[in-house]
């Protein structure tokens, strides 16, 4: 899904942070001609994302590296579940191993992260969405996991949504004002979104006929009255405060997407491991 | 203490992927010359990390950008906490918050879970390091902010410490071969560290004059017998099931080093807020 | 407008490739220390684009460069118009005089090439889009150009908005199922666009909910009808055989948004020289 | 012609340009296995250019893709034609079509710019040459499409042929200093070029053994004494006025090469669509 | 045994270095279909290095390129010895050739230097090592090139060994708070090496308990009465005036290492023919 | 005189390459604000070349670094002499110190054998040339640096001046088709030269009009007679066998260029140490 393109870049980033001159323990104990076979293994149960991509790390090192598995991203795994056999040339199996767990662990991480919270939704319209909290060089393939979860990518940077926050709306006069100065600007596949404190700001919001708007740090008796007021005429998103604790509370309170930065920065990587065959 | 080279190749990686064309609500309603003051706040306890690079973020973009702080990496600070405040255009603070706090909250994380263990290792002389479970492009920072938290870091990569497994033993026909052939290969600045999975494998990485062995997933009375036996005749290292509810116990047997992946692969952000002065 | 670190790197590629080793003609016969004074000057009527960049040019390449202006982006100027006034070490005038001057005399033809198109659709609601025909690497400074011409633009690229083209329609088997479809993977800042060929088409992308309908090479009764059935439930997008004869015609249709590749495909340089004062 | 590792990173950043995340509306409809026939149509008549680099966007994407043709560049093609047939997967074919278009689109504009000039100089001695006039990363494959288009490569940068202009010559205090100087300095490979506007200048040209004299926007007469005075001991260049309607009588005067920016700067697009095979 | 992405990153910017636009001569008068062989020959006696990265020049250019050779690096060559065999487009051939021989015949010689070097310590235990005097970009396959020969590498770079000089020494308040300081914060990886001028430094140096102690400049009988002091108890490594003419005595004073920075900044090349079979 | 894009990007890479993580010794050791004084000293004859880039390397690290100095590229400096004074950061100075020399002592050892060669020649009209033969990404460096003592530069590359090789040749059915057909595809900027091995071959390429005529590994008197026989109506390169031994009497047969790849690929560095005063 990802460009292929940027996928190899990124691989070859870390594969020369990894190895910036010489693996001499492989290269000085083991025949080039050794292969071998391995697997990866799940540790504890979740949801896989970046499967092909550590498959990728291999392919780029060996070209005689081989692979099958059953499983493919957003498939649930549990502890214990072998999710892929391969083979390859020993010295590459290992110099790849520690870049395609990386990689691997940490998105499935991210994705395991994400499906916890869009279950915690289920029986509402929420919708489960990421934020720009992600790491540098990483947005891709950290949003691509939060995909891979059954979440929904809000934004992807600065240029492709215009969200208005106080400054924007400060400075230009307030809420209509600035949305109708933005509209002026913007090209007609963009959507606006305001940033709104309370149910005030929502009205103005809604007056200004923004795209979505967003209910920060709100209380649950805010959003219900904001969801009321607003009555589908724009997106509403929920952010702010949002943890297994309360994610159910506050889809229960009619918002179309709740967004949670965790979900990309506080994820705990999903344990796999790569163990060799006797 | 990084590189600058590689600080600044990294910040304008995350710039440009954060505004890949043009950061429309900014640049529409905003005026280039409005300056404005703000700051961070920290929102949680913990240990600071990359405060430099976030302020270098805004450097980057604005030449008119100033700050002062009272902290610096491997500080602590308390919930509540104003870490610096600065000025700057108001386009450019909005351009480069987001990106700044990703880098600083993720590094200040790390941070904060290394000095975590650090603190329960106390009175023991065992030191906590880390590993190359790291992302992409992003060793630098990560292994630092160990270094923030009062750990130590682990080798760099693959180039810079010789580490047998395995693999490299059996195809060397044991350790004794392995660490006299690898020896025999490598220059006098790089170690050789063996991995031991029992006390059997530990008698002979001794024998071999490994400089470092590594006792691997092994229970407590083992790493004991382990260190016993090495009787300071090599480092010692810890590695495997550590966690916040394991790492004293480990500690007290003796070990130089504990070793933790999670350090880096699943450390929570510590939560760190940018806010405008009104 | 444009992310600094995009523009900067642009310029550097565009001065190594004018100087892969020594400007000798400049290097050998003039001295380092000698400074000069010059000027830009239009040849013709315009929409000035570009101008800061072509200040940068000489910033990179000499930082005793100093300029003034009168003019800015989305200025009009004349033939004959002094546009700016400079000065710098010689040797840098002359090594960055055909750099600056073939990024600002492009971008300065299309942003003259949109005006053009916008003038023709005065008294109309239609505004002039661009498209996704630009050249590698330049994507951003021609957008921007016809943004300073007055036009709007279109998505940014392939992620930023979903176009459903006949390929994608016939996959889902059909419009509403089409929509339906990637309604329910996207994230809900992306807005959606389907193509249409006639009023079949139409019909189908509005009963979708569509938020934007292209009229794909219709004829200027077709469009009438489509706008009107559309009334104004989606935006309607006048797309094919936009040219300076046909464009007023295709805005009085009532259209929102009229698209053209040839704003940034076929713009024909605006002669703008540099000239050294005696 | 070109050197393959330029074009792959030309094309690698075009197609990262045009989608810096996610395919949605490809990646979502359509299925991964699905394949397509597709072919490339004239819709006016040129000369192609950039044929294989378009071929090149898809085999960079898609393994599996092929193509056939009759055309290679420099061909003359008429409206209607038929150019290429091909076949790949159809997210693939997708994604390449607007990154492959508007290069080869661009490129054959180029060469059919030129064609009309170099027709328009039949049966003189004159060859037509492009500038230094080229786009930022672009200069290569501009140049390549005045190749295709029948014309001649002036020098490539302002490293492989010094041209002494008003500024050099002021410097060194004249013409035949200058030219004596930086033959002093400069390797036995490179040629020397003097602009003059005068016949003077002309004349002190010769004197300093140049080896190309470039007329800079003299008239008719001028250019033909000009011609007379250097009866072939320099290789003469007309520069400035040219276009479609002046350029047979410069043609006439008998000068060696006639320099035209409008070629690569003002080039107006070739048309040619891809269309899929029902 | 280096890294292929960095290799091949290092033929790619040579390629293109070579060639910016077009081998004129190569691609208008030869037919892309020729095919031609042609073998690498010695030229004088000598020890081969980067014989693969001289192949994959020609890979990277031509998918039809084959090879076949007896040698590998490492291996003695004799003057007049057929290095390899090989054939590929002719076109190829040429363009690769110079890029091939340059990188084969300066590791080849830095290959030959070394060996050169080694054997004068036969009958010795000092190993001969390289140091950080390698050219930009290049440190890779200088240091390769130096294992080739027979030495050994002394540290990669400032990162992956802690070497103190004079300044660090001062700095810190001796050569035991030096060490001891620097001992505190760096990893368990990581050894530490002391410069020393004089037998007093030495024993401080000793006392420290410093990995590795450098005998900086010292006349034979200072190292030879340093060696006695040391004892085996830290490894020596002599510095300095290393010629071919004094590297036999150095060597039997005992010490473990003697470093000469010329293995890689004085080396002259191994002359390396390219011809074709006629 | 070479572009300082380049330059900034060499010596990143080469600080890259030197600290891919921590100066450990001097970050740990040294206080970030002690600064101290430092000086080049020469350590032996020679002519200089790359001062300026190994300033701009400390200039890149520390923006307090100021250096004074009497000397500049092409002088000559003796044994002993204070090249330059210089003042900055302790932790810069000693991180930029191997970077700053490996290039200095490099292109210095290149101006220093060129010198050699050109002062051989001196009462003759020969010039002296580089050649090709230089390392990945160095070419630059290389050939000013060979200017700087003196001698001229051959080609840059490939594409900027059309040298006519065996292969060429014969593809083309002798020298004289294969001048006249290059000469039809070639722009009028860019020379000829024909590589000769015998007179016969000197004549053709003298009926053909190449512009050069490589006298290929021939002895004197075949030079002697080429030169007679080319009487100035082409210029003569002699190449091949060129040493220090055998320059002269090369010189005395009256051709215009020797050109010899030791130059770049066997000069032995120019011994230039940095101290620290007390």
């Amino acid at each position: 899904m990802l460009n292929q393109i940027y996928i190899d870049n990124l691989i070859k980033t870390a594969l020369l942070e990894d190895n910036n001159y010489c693996d001499s323990a492989s290269v000085h104990l083991l025949s080039e001609e050794q292969k071998d076979f391995a697997y990866f293994q799940a540790k504890d149960d979740g949801v896989l994302s970046g499967l092909n991509i550590a498959f990728r790390v291999f392919e780029i090192l060996d070209s005689s590296f081989e692979y099958k598995t059953k499983f493919k991203d957003g498939d649930k795994v549990k502890k214990g579940d072998i999710i892929a056999e391969f083979s390859g040339k020993t010295i590459f199996l290992l110099q790849g191993e520690r870049v395609a767990l990386n990689i691997l662990c940490h998105m499935s991480g991210i994705a395991t992260a994400t499906a916890k919270l869009v279950n915690l939704c289920n029986g509402t319209k929420a919708s489960v969405a990421d934020t720009r909290k992600t790491l540098p060089g990483l947005r891709n393939i950290e949003k691509y996991a939060v995909y891979c979860g059954g979440g929904k990518n809000h934004r992807y940077n600065l240029s492709d949504c215009a969200m208005l926050k106080d400054n924007h709306i400060d400075a230009a006069g307030g809420i209509k004002n600035a949305v109708s100065k933005i509209k002026s600007k913007l090209g007609h596949t963009v959507k606006i979104e305001v940033e709104t404190r309370n149910l005030e700001e929502v009205r103005q919001a809604l007056d200004s006929k923004a795209d979505i708007i967003m209910l920060d740090n709100m209380t649950i008796s805010q959003m219900q009255e904001a969801v009321s007021l607003i009555d589908g005429k724009a997106i509403t998103e929920a952010s702010g405060n949002v943890t297994e604790q309360t994610i159910s509370e506050i889809a229960k309170t009619g918002v179309d997407v709740i967004s949670s930065g965790a979900l990309t920065h506080s994820a705990k990587t999903l344990d796999i491991s790569m163990k060799f065959r006797a």
